[in-house]
């Protein structure tokens, strides 16, 4: 099976890194949006910007940071957007309806596929988003977690949303599955009659409800959704234990 | 509102790293579990550990490391465990079925709440999970993401999958939801007729169709879902409009 690509309209969905302090962070970021498909990139007054520390913890997703958009304002980095998502983990006297990235995402993906730019925006390090900042957006998303202990690194915010959004886009893990063949309900219950001859062959229903045991065997096999293979190496099994017994009656007759 | 607690069943899941090779991973690890409330971090001869670069990176959650449990095999970590979740990007050729995380993640859930131990179970940095080390699990999951790139840091996938596992738990983020009251579908009409008054007393129906005009204003409020407060705010401001064009008209007159 041949590797998928991965969707185009990804490329309509814009990751924004405003004031962020450390350059580490926005080179985790950009590798966090690579794994997951995305690539546009916009720095708004990052610190400091290009660096090399950013190019480190970037790994492979270098390409990222030097596509990046460095822009002075938040309304520059938002200019044709439609839909911009401020992540936010703070209370906020806004009316603006505060939704957990699983309840966000899918309007983004479909606006993205029609072909709309999105954003997620995301704040300082140490302060987050700024009230203007956040008025500029038209959506409130915050990753719900520890109230206690909420201390969600910046590169792990964009990690998640961006493993959000990727998990939305359709994308089929198809080609990583085994190619396995399920066992149909006959194959089953064809290894199920000769399971029956071979305990009995061997003596193991004596004094033993048969039924019962083998209704018990029938339940863990359909549970456990068989291969085919597997049924073969079971009446492999159940063909040999089978020999033994014949051979056995044998020795004993003898 | 208070701060909900975050849910018991919690301490139930492990999180297992194997023979991590970046003590600063571990570290990460342990943050980002404690983000989504987890706190049983099992360690598979970790290659250093304590470490002050693990302590530095756990920022908050260096308690999660103090309490972790260094253990010299993968068995002795899911002693006791009855479903344990193999991470893995790789193709396997094993029958095992393949999730991603949101599918494992319910059952994972259950059995926790149910009182049952779980695990999640995480390979070296570079060398993933060994073949006898997935043979020990009964659940294979892949984070899916670009297949063009496939490099999510250690403790990214802990962060995903501890989100994914806290966004399950069935959290209630509402103590940080603005607490603004909904607007009745009555004061929406209301609203609306005064508009239409505020818009006929200043001239703007003539030579429109002001059925129409008020039809998608109506559209537009149903859409936006107003609150009581901006009712309010909106029809001041109607008010406003008549009484200028009450002195508009006086001023006309006189």
């Amino acid at each position: 099976m041949n590797k998928p690509q991965v969707p185009d309209f990804l490329k309509n969905i814009r990751v924004v890194l405003t004031r962020t302090s450390h350059p580490g962070n926005i080179g985790s970021a950009a590798r966090a949006m690579k794994t997951m498909g995305l690539t546009r990139l916009y720095l708004v007054e990052p610190k400091v910007f290009p660096s090399p520390e950013a190019d480190t913890l970037a790994s492979g997703a270098v390409d990222v940071l030097e596509q990046a958009t460095v822009v002075a304002s938040l309304a520059e980095a938002l200019s044709g957007v439609t839909v911009a998502c401020a992540l936010t983990s703070r209370r906020r006297e806004l009316t603006t309806p505060l939704a957990v990235p699983r309840e966000a995402t899918p309007e983004l993906v479909a606006r993205a596929q029609a072909g709309e730019q999105v954003a997620l925006v995301f704040g300082n390090e140490t302060f987050g988003l700024s009230i203007g900042e956040v008025e500029q957006c038209n959506r409130l998303v915050t990753i719900a977690g520890n109230p206690d202990y909420f201390s969600l690194n910046l590169a792990m915010a964009v990690q998640v949303m961006c493993y959000e959004l990727f998990s939305h886009s359709g994308f089929a893990m198809d080609y990583l599955k085994p190619a396995g063949e399920p066992a149909t309900l006959d194959e089953v219950e064809g290894l199920c009659g000769h399971l029956a001859q071979a305990m009995d062959d061997i003596g193991y229903f004596r004094r033993r409800n048969s039924e019962r045991l083998m209704r018990r065997m029938r339940t863990l096999f359909g549970r456990a959704g068989l291969e085919r293979d597997e049924i073969d190496i079971l009446r492999g099994f159940c063909k040999q234990i089978e020999r033994v017994a014949a051979e056995h009656g044998k020795i004993e007759r003898s």
